[in-house]
């Protein structure tokens, strides 16, 4: 594996830098091998790409004559970047999607040119992109919000259901001077924050308080001020699950500290077990890590998976024996697909366990990005903190305040996904109705996505019990990972390109979320409009059968 | 000014932890002094307040009954947190504001109360917090955006001007799949981009490349992704103006870094000299401090001062000579008020000397949140970094993908303030009158605000020449200095607090934004609506006159 990131790193450097001292520089970063902590002899290897895969596109350079040898008086270079920065790496945006873009070009200005009429990005979960529509009632909220000139308008009723405007009346009215321009305080209007905690109490059965809820742009900034708060240096680690959603790598390298790997099971269908927790955790200990924080994706994602609750007891019990704060990202709490199970948030495990304020420090992600609404541009999210000092929380109150306020059309949004359309509300029947369409469809969709992975040769795909992808094990046969190692690039990347270039399908390589070494992956979303699926398991079979046909040893 | 921070924190710490180890934790902290890096003995001393001021006040317990002691179990305590949080400090949201939040809530409940019927928040740059109206234009676009089924319904017509209908049509079909709720490119969706660099060419007259804008939640996610490709350690040195913006002392301190100072000189309006630049760039040199980007707000936060031209001029040529990255607060631009004073930008300044992308290493911040326009909570903004290789674009590029993309509502109005309607729109003339009105009333406030300070005893005020802060400097008498010093409080903070309870008015203790030793200054916005400023003006007066027969030596 290390072989494959040396080599790449060396050809990218000699095509980017043309300098023998950045190379030195960048050398002495890749030996020892940067974060994450390798796992203990006994573990599986995580078959992590180095810092430096997805450094090859030079994606907007401001002009097409420029190099880099013209900037040798600037001030900022790649030896002198802060080299925390050099080692993140974020798969789910590399080098697939940016040749994805070009491709998608390159059909724009010369239809024809590639034997497939549209590019169809599963890469991301993005589901307005493919075409998803937003629901209708939460899309009129905003709009009133936006324009509350025109709540009193006649034509207004026309246009608007009359939950919706009587909606955007009482979000107003919570809102101080009515005024949805105004940085609002730091953790997010009140009256919101009183309605999605009011949200969280339905939810879970259990009191939440406004106070302990921090909204955000979406749950990534959440993440990493958390991340933030923990991280002291390169020897205080969070525990990760592997394979995990590479927002947590890349914000534990910004932050300096260690990513301590757990691997999921995955013929267990990515279990996940407290003896591989204990093993990862004392193997850190070991070398003088100090473990911080348990990260916890429920449902998985790369890997779709949904906690039992026994399981998440478990969980619970481990962090609170071990001192470990659980970051529980609990963003596809909505995307459920099968009916043996269910989604349990952490907070109501816990407190289900008797354990509260003073026993276990939990932070709850959550986004306006998920869901059956799936209002990624939107930014919307929110973390719940509890189990924590008053200190402690004024410093997280501290840093939020340096950010000042999380757009105020993403916390209305956050409000209202909390405290959807009611029974008796004129909007009720529509809204379930759309609601009930998209979720239903998903789970159709994963279905039909898992049985058509599962019957490629050499390909295992466990189910999508909840989120938005799938994450098939493709046994690569010698050959195909030779002819990877040829073109120098890692054998899951070079089937994902090669299935790209021969379908327009754009999924990530497994190595970007980390995997069992010698075993390779892609993650695909289910996201496609479900007319299209039936075309895109043709050509994802044909392509497969057709890989195989040149590779097999 | 050490005495106070140190034992001022000794009586928090004694207050809110109740535990000598994490005091003594705490000293060491304190001692060496943190950073920013101390000024060479020949320069002015900065006032800095340590990082501990604004611990206080315990803003939202989970529960009244909570406190330290329960948490002893819990595993993220202050002595464990990193320290980096603990060393940042944002004053503009500090404890003065707690404790207007709390006097709020105190005539809420009970009118009558205080000696003033409502809160005057003058300590941010908030416009739409104290009543400004939002452009029409503007908002209906984001309402059409929001919900573009209506686009096509007979009664929009009656609702939304016909420029308004046609621009949401013009920027849907610039945003893939019509999504205004998906992802969009990490630097912010391509056609949004080509808008507003036609607006920066429009502006400057030289052209602007849409693959140079990085688009981002208000102007603050920009800057700190810059200074976290700056900072590598505490060796690595910003130099920013003091007094400053405390998001720069805020994001360097996050980020590990040494802010280096360079004073602007009060007596000659703020002036910003070279010849302090050299000497504060040679006393960091001095001390082994790497000093990596200059910081300059034009127009000045706090201080509202407009660079002239030939100014300008010389800074980038001392950015060049010096090798330094040139970050340029420009979130002003819209905002200045004197005849005699106009902006421009940095980048049109250093192009008009000659210099292009291989010359000097430009970074220019705007927002959506100030101007007239004053969207604060729609948190829209953007970077144009001009003048790095490849390499390090690429890795601009990359950390930008870490945060997936700003919200769309916010993307496109930076679009909107960056091409505001034109003459024949069927809103411009609403447009120019809403514009002018609010530019010429921030003018007139500005003007009778300084007048008033400057009419107080002891008070001398520079003018707002731009920007939206008055910053008056304050002969304290002795007095006045010790009786904050019997409080534990630094004495600017002293006199705003003093200000807070009699007056209902909110401003900025100086002293959280860096000042020349031995002076005491306050921020304070000119953004009260017309109509209370004659009142405003008579509560300062009258608060002043007798605050000082308390105090006068």
């Amino acid at each position: 594996m290390r072989r494959f990131v040396a080599s790449n790193t060396r050809n990218l450097l000699y095509k980017t830098t043309r300098s023998s001292s950045s190379w030195r520089v960048l050398s002495q970063i890749l030996s020892p091998p940067p974060a994450p902590l390798p796992p203990s002899p006994s573990s599986p290897k995580p078959s992590f790409l180095s810092a430096f895969r997805f450094f090859t596109t030079d994606l907007h350079p401001s002009s097409d004559s420029m190099d880099s040898d013209h900037y040798a008086a600037t001030p900022l270079t790649v030896q002198t970047l802060n080299p925390k920065v050099l080692q993140c790496e974020y798969a789910v945006r590399g080098e697939i999607v940016n040749l994805a873009q070009k491709l998608q070009e390159e059909l724009a200005h010369n239809p024809g040119s590639h034997p497939f009429d549209e590019i169809l990005y599963c890469n991301i979960g993005n589901p307005q992109s493919l075409g998803q529509q937003p629901i209708t009632f939460f899309r009129e909220v905003l709009a009133l919000c936006d324009h509350p000139a025109i709540l009193d308008k006649s034509e207004t009723q026309g246009l608007f259901s009359a939950d919706s405007i009587e909606r955007a009346f009482q979000i107003l009215d919570e809102i101080p001077g009515r005024a949805t321009g105004a940085y609002s305080h730091s953790q997010g209007i009140k009256g919101l924050r009183d309605t999605i905690a009011a949200g969280i109490e339905a939810r879970d059965g259990c009191p939440a308080n406004p106070n302990d809820l921090f909204l955000t742009d979406g749950a990534s900034p959440a993440v990493h001020m958390m991340i933030e708060l923990l991280i002291r240096s390169k020897n205080d680690g969070i525990l990760c699950p592997i394979p995990q959603y590479p927002l947590y790598s890349a914000s534990i390298a910004l932050h300096g500290g260690s990513l301590v790997p757990y691997y999921l099971d995955e013929a267990t269908g990515w279990g996940l077990e407290i003896s591989e927790l204990k093993k990862q955790l004392e193997a850190a200990k070991s070398k003088g890590i100090c473990v911080r924080a348990l990260v916890v994706i429920n449902p998985g994602n790369p890997t779709g998976q949904v906690l039992a609750e026994g399981n998440q007891r478990e969980i619970v019990e481990f962090c609170k024996k071990e001192g470990l704060v659980l970051l529980a990202d609990e963003v596809y709490q909505e995307n459920v697909y099968v009916p043996d199970k269910e989604f349990h948030s952490f907070k109501k495990v816990s407190r289900s366990m008797g354990y509260g304020e003073k026993d276990i420090s939990l932070v709850s992600f959550q986004s306006v990005s998920k869901g059956y609404y799936g209002e990624c541009g939107k930014r919307g999210g929110y973390m719940e903190v509890t189990g924590f000092s008053p200190e402690i929380r004024e410093q997280i109150y501290k840093v939020s305040t340096v950010h000042l306020c999380s757009n105020i059309s993403g916390q209305i949004l956050a409000s209202l996904v909390m405290n959807p359309p009611k029974v008796g509300d004129e909007s009720y029947d529509s809204y379930i109705s759309e609601r009930d369409g998209i979720l239903s469809s998903l789970k159709r969709r994963a279905k039909t996505l898992e049985d058509a992975f599962n019957s490629l040769e050499g390909v295992t795909c466990n189910r999508a019990e909840g989120a938005m992808y799938l994450f098939p094990r493709i046994q690569l046969p010698k050959k195909a990972i030779e002819a990877a190692e040829a073109v120098k690039t890692v054998p899951d990347a070079f089937y994902a390109r090669r299935l790209l270039n021969a379908t327009g399908i754009v999924v990530v390589p497994g190595s970007g979320f980390g995997q069992v070494q010698g075993t390779w992956h892609i993650r695909c979303t289910i996201l496609p409009q479900e007319e299209k699926i039936p075309a895109i398991v043709n050509r994802l079979t044909e392509f497969h059968k057709g890989f195989m046909d040149e590779f097999r040893d």
